[in-house]
């Protein structure tokens, strides 16, 4: 039996778009023999859907689409992820389920059971947790079909308190298939290869897993859809960051025709820089928007957000705009220009002197001579997002945030100046993994020019302003904050680390009393294990610890 | 036996002072003769306590509480809500438990069952749900405790398949109390008191119910616990918006010395008008602030914001910032000095021409003499935005925002402009509701100038500009908002009820077209079942219905 993985982008609530792409897959791998074809999780309506699931208009519009989809479900068979509604009155009203749709219509049907709920996920938010498992019969072969977190529950911390599998055992399948939509960080790659292959080896059977690709606003699925043989080795794996389908035979035991193949996921580094394109190109595809906008200083996040813009987008779509102010080093300007000239993308020149002048003026008569400080600093940095935001309502520009996740997490960055925008591209790479990139994008060529690589970070928002003058050298920050964001380290715990107390309590002290600029950034597209966002969840006028 | 209800107000992750407030309740409760006294859901560390029960070292802080706590517990008991850690190593790594603390030790624990996952709760993010049941038993009688939601499953479409009274019933329990944090919202209150009484009828128990009071960032809850009697009447309400601790007699069958009282609640904008009261008030005192500052245009909105923080904070604690542009009509400076006045706070007048124009001469090389657009429109509103932030960096008030819902809705407001803000005062009232609150506002004395309230409603942004030019009525407006937002309603099922179609699909467009905004916009005070903030998570990069 020939069977195609389907690996495909879809758009929330685009039906039409969704569809289309579906049926043409169908068609596809019909014409190439297939006699099933497999979709992702909530392949209908695309992954996370989020409240839209609460509009009964939303739940009938998948159902519309199911009905297209079975049509031409003619002579093959698919697996698809849908939501649908749950019969019984008690309990939530919806399944995330996956149908199984043969000879023009719905013929099984599977619901999720372990629901994650947990960083991005709201799964219980919407879904009712399956608590009745059956196997897919399908041409004499039984199948263990599952979705997405159902196979994630052989951790050594589990989740849940049971395992679909299993029950599904019980009936001896011949084979597992899992349709997901299993979102991208740096290191999430390697878990899913265990996890799944560890599901391998404990039920000793074969698996196509199925995910998603493409980029939802914040959250970004990186495909990779994987197949094992009953020992849990790898036989194939799909592309990273892009569409594929791939046809495999499989014999009632085993998935013949492929090899044994080494996993080996390529650097960190390179999973985001792709991740980081397909989340800014998604975002303005899916949006509906071709061009961007962005300051460019001459320091080094924005001119790796401007190489990457450059490289989704179209140089030509890429408006960069020098905004110097009477701090700025000729240097800066001069680096920014030159960035600007080696990407073949617009740029203007706009000083904001005057403005920042006009203010002061204007504040005068309240401030009445009071030094100089952060005021004045934030007037400067606001300034700027006045402009680029003018760029933006203009000409229709979408203004790029560039703030690292350094500055995010110890709040360094004015709230309506440099973290405004409509997407932030760099804040979940922290400050030590922005140089990474910028060398990964000079790989080949001088690209960013090498002086915004070397020079000490500046905000020059003062007369010779050094980051290092309020933070500490990036390479400690960032060490630290991996502790306490990614990880959830106590203070006590990071300080028994050998990190300087004195230190330790000041970082963290910073990063608490951030929340509430946080709460007010854009989405930030998600490499890391725990980005800022929907998967960090804070209080804001709590009491903090440390 | 004597029960003490012990309804407080917590601070978040606030050990210190939460513990003390404890204690102190459960002396006095002590001296009055009390044998038990009943604290709400998650008492301990605050409700809702978000991320921070996913660091190890916030739930060591709970246990060190409940130390503290129980040492005060001699010749007393006390029921009191806390995390406690599931001693499974399946499943989530805590529960939302009830602790039953008698002879200086936790000597009963209740588990919640049913978690609430929805709207702005996310329960099974972080707990386990309970599936055994038993009884507390105290000097010979039984006790069914639950927590909260554990109640709340007797609607016709119950969100469970489960009901913990339906277990605990089967023990013959003489008594019910249920520790709860169950936020305000206007229609709220409703809804608790029949859900309550109809538990009360279905079991044939009297039940105490204690719950939280205070705001926590965006929810307010507002107490209000109750008392009911084994037919379901009520028997004693504790007071709303604040904390109120009261004794009862319970004779091991009923709640003795209590007349049946009607549910008389206040009506909707007297208790809006309290919510929002102890929103500004909480915010401020639990973040360590004491002055506000906020733009005061002469309309209705920011008179009404500037107002509740006067009545809030003290007029001496708010700076109303007057920021006329070339397009502010002399009354509209006038209709805002004179609120000023009548309500004794501070005031400054800046006129943004000259920073305004700065950047108007600033963006002319680019612009090259485009038409006047939204583009200068926003410029002069986020000059304002810059205004009132200076004053907030230079002097350390807090800004309040001062948007509505209706404008929040339809995102007619500017980011980093009128949009700013470090909590949303209106956001979750309707421009209707708003001229009800001004009204009420005024209800002895006109302290908002009645031309505030009857004029139009204008942005005053370009010449002789009017909301209706690019909105409805807001009467219209706000019926048709509600219609989408609270109901979920397609526009279908609007345009059903009478509504224009021309004018259904508009405004809807508006709305989702807003997403990216209202992402990035201040914390709303919730009032209402459904505010925009967490309650409210919709996709941004989606493809919207309608």
């Amino acid at each position: 039996m020939k069977i195609a993985l389907a690996q495909l982008n879809y758009h929330i609530g685009n039906f039409e778009s969704n569809t289309k792409k579906i049926i043409t897959a169908i068609e596809d791998a019909k014409q190439a023999g297939a006699e099933l074809v497999v979709f992702a999780e909530l392949a209908i309506c695309g992954y996370p859907p989020r409240d839209f699931l609460e509009f009964s208009e939303f739940i009938e519009l998948c159902d519309n689409a199911v009905k297209e989809i079975a049509y031409a479900c003619v002579d093959i068979a698919c697996i698809i992820g849908v939501p649908t509604k749950n019969p019984r009155i008690e309990g939530k009203d919806l399944f995330n389920s996956a149908y199984f749709i043969e000879n023009g219509k719905v013929s099984q049907l599977v619901n999720k059971a372990l629901l994650p709920t947990y960083d991005v996920f709201d799964e219980y938010r919407y879904f009712e947790p399956s608590v009745s498992f059956s196997c897919i019969n399908f041409k004499g072969h039984k199948i263990a079909l599952t979705i997405c977190e159902d196979l994630w529950n052989i951790n050594d911390n589990p989740l849940y308190t049971s395992a679909p599998m299993d029950e599904l055992i019980k009936e001896n399948p011949a084979l597992m298939i899992n349709i997901a939509a299993s979102p991208f960080s740096y290191n999430h790659d390697d878990n899913r290869y265990k996890i799944l292959s560890d599901n391998c080896k404990k039920y000793q059977l074969p698996l196509l897993y199925v995910n998603q690709v493409g980029s939802q606003t914040e959250i970004i699925f990186d495909g990779g859809s994987l197949v094992f043989n009953a020992q849990g080795e790898m036989l194939d794996q799909l592309n990273y960051f892009e569409e594929d389908i791939r046809i495999y035979e499989f014999n009632g035991t085993e998935i013949t025709g492929h090899h044994i193949k080494e996993h080996n996921p390529s650097p960190d580094i390179e999973q985001i820089h792709k991740a980081l394109l397909l989340g800014i190109k998604d975002y303005f595809y899916k949006s509906g928007f071709s061009k961007a906008v962005l300051g460019l200083s001459g320091g080094i996040d924005s001119a790796v957000v401007c190489a990457l813009a450059a490289e989704a987008l179209g140089p030509e779509n890429v408006m960069a705009v020098l905004m110097p102010s009477k701090y700025s080093t000729g240097h800066s300007v001069q680096d920014a220009l030159d960035l600007a000239n080696n990407l073949g993308c617009k740029h203007e020149t706009i000083a904001i002197k005057a403005a920042a002048d006009a203010f002061d003026s204007m504040l005068e008569p309240v401030f009445k001579g009071l030094p100089f400080n952060i005021t004045e600093e934030n007037i400067q940095a606001r300034c700027r997002a006045i402009i680029v935001m003018a760029f933006s309502n203009k000409f229709g520009y979408i203004l790029l945030n560039t703030s690292n996740k350094s500055e995010c997490a110890v709040g360094y960055g004015t709230l309506y100046g440099d973290m405004a925008g409509a997407i932030g591209v760099l804040g979940d790479v922290y400050k030590t993994q922005v140089y990474q990139l910028a060398n990964y994008i000079n790989r080949d060529r001088e690209i960013i020019p090498q002086n915004s690589i070397v020079k000490p970070p500046s905000a020059e928002l003062r007369p010779d302003q050094k980051d290092s003058d309020s933070l500490p050298e990036y390479d400690v920050l960032d060490k630290l904050l991996y502790q306490y964001i990614e990880l959830k380290k106590s203070s006590r715990d990071i300080i028994a680390q050998g990190f300087d107390e004195a230190l330790v309590r000041k970082v963290i002290a910073m990063v608490n009393k951030a929340e509430f600029k946080r709460y007010q950034t854009p989405p930030i597209l998600r490499v890391s294990p725990k980005a800022f966002g929907m998967g960090r969840r804070m209080p804001i006028v709590g009491k903090y610890l440390s």
